[in-house]
């Protein structure tokens, strides 16, 4: 019997006007070099010179050579992978019937190793506009050093590949570029070319305007918080604290307070801009739930970014006191309580103040478990569940000084894998499909060093622009693990930027209001207002 | 701008063709009598005698008078809820114009206290097919105690209701049989009529094939473990163990086990019959996780129905020992490690070896939070957590003798509210639509103490079934807080059943294989087959 997969399957992408023609179709290198910073030469010398490029028609029809492709997934899955896969697969066969496709598994490992797969028609069918990774599967690994690059090279040169594709987010992308770097320097005559993969949303910059996987993942996470919302509004006895995947930005809980209702938004960029300590963000908290209360409402939701954590300095200024400490004192003999109380007292202190004002679980956790080099393990904090504790706290002490008079309630919420690998929206699906069309045409026009992307994607597919921008000019040093490195900076939310203005406008508001309405699942059929929805962001963002 | 919100307050659900000359149909009184269980007579004297009843096309025209009806939800949230009562107001409408209904506010102690809205139209339209019950709010008071009765009959009274219209659960509808015995023996000329509503699939029996909200929630959990487990397949690295909501019976874990491909299930109701303990339940997963790991799988998820712990003899055994131990012993200076190992060694030898298998944050979790009245709170331990750490050492002791080689890593999870108060799928939106029609009819015909029944569901909307049950006809004595007294029986798992028998079929080909499709998002529009799907338990119910 039809079901969503065997019906989603058939789901044909759109694509730009622009690519109509495209056998027709190359890029070319325009006269104008672009200009890295004059520091990152030493890194990447053989990046340094690229030229921006346009898409042209071909003057003479060349006789067309057949290509041999490899495409591999790096990082986190994202909504709509398979698409770019589909999208190369598909502009590949419209080039020549002889062309191949090869996916590395597992990751860049795959291609360090020689793991890989050919990717008929078939199984590319079975995935075409259906979620995750899993057609070759993904990986963390890093191809960096000399070993690594050296397999690396031999592989593509076994498959005789034109171009090796890699989709991935900022890390992964920094890391392409060192790639076709080294292919050059080595006359490996292989196009590295990058695809903008993650649901964070922070590889966004001046060429690219949107990752894929960030549209399904916040339509996704939006209406849980719509569900979250409405049931607290219907109970009327309990605060849902939501915790947002997408690691240090904010993106994506931004634009899920743009699509819903949500009653009180950390915003980790904003916390550091203004330097919040954890003692004034409980407050604050604290005080949209006083205020509710003032309206006879003792529930709503609460989304507190992933990252926050790493935004409030004397939280950071903490960890490395208590780092310090640990690797000195040896506390393993004494008594849980006075171990606390030992910390507490070496401690300087403004980290002192915050030390204390931790619930004892979180302080135990922070001393005892600790990584292999005796570091403490911020990350195994679950945040959500931290501030539940600070404000049940904060709202106690309240209530002790009649300033809150209701009885308090608190439910954990984490919105994270579940939205990594749904069924991608027809905006990923669609962007995906064309990313991949896009790879193919850098690939034919024999450039390295690039990356897809697509203009104005705010509009409909057909108005949607074709480019690609060289890696090295969204690139620039910075302090990794103590080294100076170039790499593709993470985009942080702009506080001066049209969405967290807008944000910032609706705030008030929706502290108080419950009038937001659930945006709902993703619909894949019916009408265009639904089927062809962008996110606030990128529509925000593209009105500039 | 059009939204979801928009178009979906637009939807006109169908209604069964039974009902297409509505304003002409009543329900009459069949000759034969119920015969309900003799001893509940005492309990419930007024409704001992009712009588099974059936649709009618009325003989006469009678001239229609107005109606007053009342209306309250009862118990959490569950998606339709605000259909029922768009349905009881629409077909309020067609019999007369100057019927009224009230809606009390916050569940039943609205009732109690008099508080309530009229429902206008407007405020109707608002709500039509949109999820939660906002609307009117709810709540848990039980009407039992002989002053709750009176004032709940003066606001009845005050308001001239004929009708008063209960949506709940199993408890809800056991109070509304009491509520209907007590307005008969007052001489109150108010039907009280009950309304099937639950995600958790209890309130289920050869009368009443569905309660209203499970579709919706068992579909809205299918999609999060369908992309859970795309997720898992392509990191490759990691398990989800999963809480699913749904209170004691295992019906949304069951019904979400066939919608997808989680790898391994666990059914409160099997682990009661086969009377198995935690260390059996544990390995069994294990088994699950190193069978997988031989075929190169070292991810997958995992089910845990939130009722899964009282399902465990030997847990509950646990509980009460702890309880009676610590009623007597003073623990409170003894330093944690000493605390455990004395409780430990007070055990009986049976809950001795469940307590030390238990990992150290459990146990003490176990002995420091306890209730107002000094018993342990089992609810407070949230079991994907614990299956979690228990696996883990498992599988950790498995590698010490080369049986496991892998790095076994997990992550929690909980479907809970976000399935209870989302836009209602169709089905859940027409049967709710439907039931109010039927309570309005039931209403018109003075009938009291009697449920709205829809009868085979799994047609099609146009071939569904009306009918009615009486309340008694579903209840029995049972023993609760040692109190003997009448409810309505929670409807376990059938392990005989069609759909735990089906759930076997497939059990070990899903703990190895891959290939089960996600379901995806609740589709509005589109294709049949998509937007009027209904669960796989009620269609293999419906099959017998």
């Amino acid at each position: 019997m039809d079901s969503l997969y065997t019906i989603r399957k058939k789901y044909k992408p759109n694509l730009p006007k622009q690519l109509d023609n495209f056998t027709t179709l190359s890029f070319e290198k325009k006269t104008d070099q672009i200009h890295p910073a004059e520091n990152l030469r030493e890194f990447l010398p053989h990046l340094f010179d690229l030229h921006e490029v346009s898409l042209v028609a071909e003057k003479l029809s060349k006789p067309a050579k057949p290509l041999n492709i490899g495409v591999v997934f790096s990082g986190g899955p994202a909504s709509g992978g398979h698409n770019v896969i589909a999208g190369i697969y598909d502009a590949l066969k419209k080039l020549h019937k002889d062309n191949r496709l090869f996916g590395f598994l597992n990751g860049p490992s795959g291609i360090v190793s020689g793991n890989y797969s050919e990717l008929s028609g078939e199984i590319i069918d079975e995935y075409r506009n259906c979620g995750g990774f899993d057609m070759i599967g993904t990986g963390r690994t890093k191809i960096e050093s000399e070993e690594q690059l050296q397999h690396s090279e031999q592989s593509v040169r076994e498959l005789h590949l034109h171009a090796l594709i890699i989709i991935g987010g900022d890390d992964s992308n920094t890391n392409a570029a060192f790639l076709a770097d080294y292919f050059i320097r080595h006359n490996t005559p292989v196009s590295v070319i990058g695809i903008p993969k993650t649901i964070d949303g922070d590889l966004k910059n001046a060429y690219i305007p949107i990752s894929f996987g960030f549209d399904t993942a916040a339509k996704i996470y939006s209406n849980i918080i719509g569900n979250l919302a409405c049931d607290a509004a219907s109970a009327g006895k309990y605060y849902f604290f939501v915790k947002m995947m997408g690691r240090s930005a904010s993106h994506i809980t931004l634009e899920c307070a743009l699509q819903t209702g949500a009653n009180h938004v950390l915003i980790g960029e904003e916390i550091a801009f203004h330097n919040k300590t954890l003692k004034i963000i409980v407050s604050e908290i604290a005080d949209t739930i006083c205020e509710r209360a003032k309206s006879g409402k003792n529930y709503g939701v609460i989304l507190i970014p992933e990252g926050t954590i790493e935004f409030i300095k004397e939280f950071s200024l903490l960890i490395g006191d208590l780092n310090a400490i640990l690797a000195h004192e040896n506390i393993q003999e004494i008594s849980q309580e006075n171990k606390i109380q030992k910390i507490a007292n070496l401690l300087p202190e403004h980290s002192k103040e915050c030390f204390i004002l931790l619930p004892d679980e979180i302080k135990q956790q922070l001393l005892m478990e600790r990584d292999p080099h005796g570091n403490v393990q911020v990350s195994k904090i679950e945040s959500e569940r931290l501030f539940i504790m600070l404000v049940t706290k904060e709202l106690h002490d309240r209530k002790q000084k009649n300033e809150y008079s209701l009885s308090f309630s608190a439910q954990p919420y984490f919105c994270g894998y579940e939205g990594r690998s749904a069924y991608p929206s027809n905006f990923d699906a669609q962007y995906c499909y064309t990313l991949g069309h896009i790879a193919v045409l850098l690939a034919k026009s024999e450039l390295t060093g690039y990356m897809a992307c697509v203009t104005n994607p705010a509009k409909s597919v057909a108005e949607w622009g074709i480019g690609a921008v060289p890696l090295i000019s969204m690139m620039s040093l910075e302090k990794r693990k103590n080294k100076i490195i170039p790499v593709i900076a993470k985009s942080l939310v702009d506080l001066q930027g049209p969405v967290f203005q807008t944000f910032l406008k609706e705030r008030e508001h929706k502290k108080i209001s419950d009038n937001c309405p659930n945006p709902g699942p993703i619909q894949f059929f019916g009408p265009e207002v639904l089927t062809e929805s962008i996110t606030a962001t990128l529509m925000l963002e593209s009105k500039e």
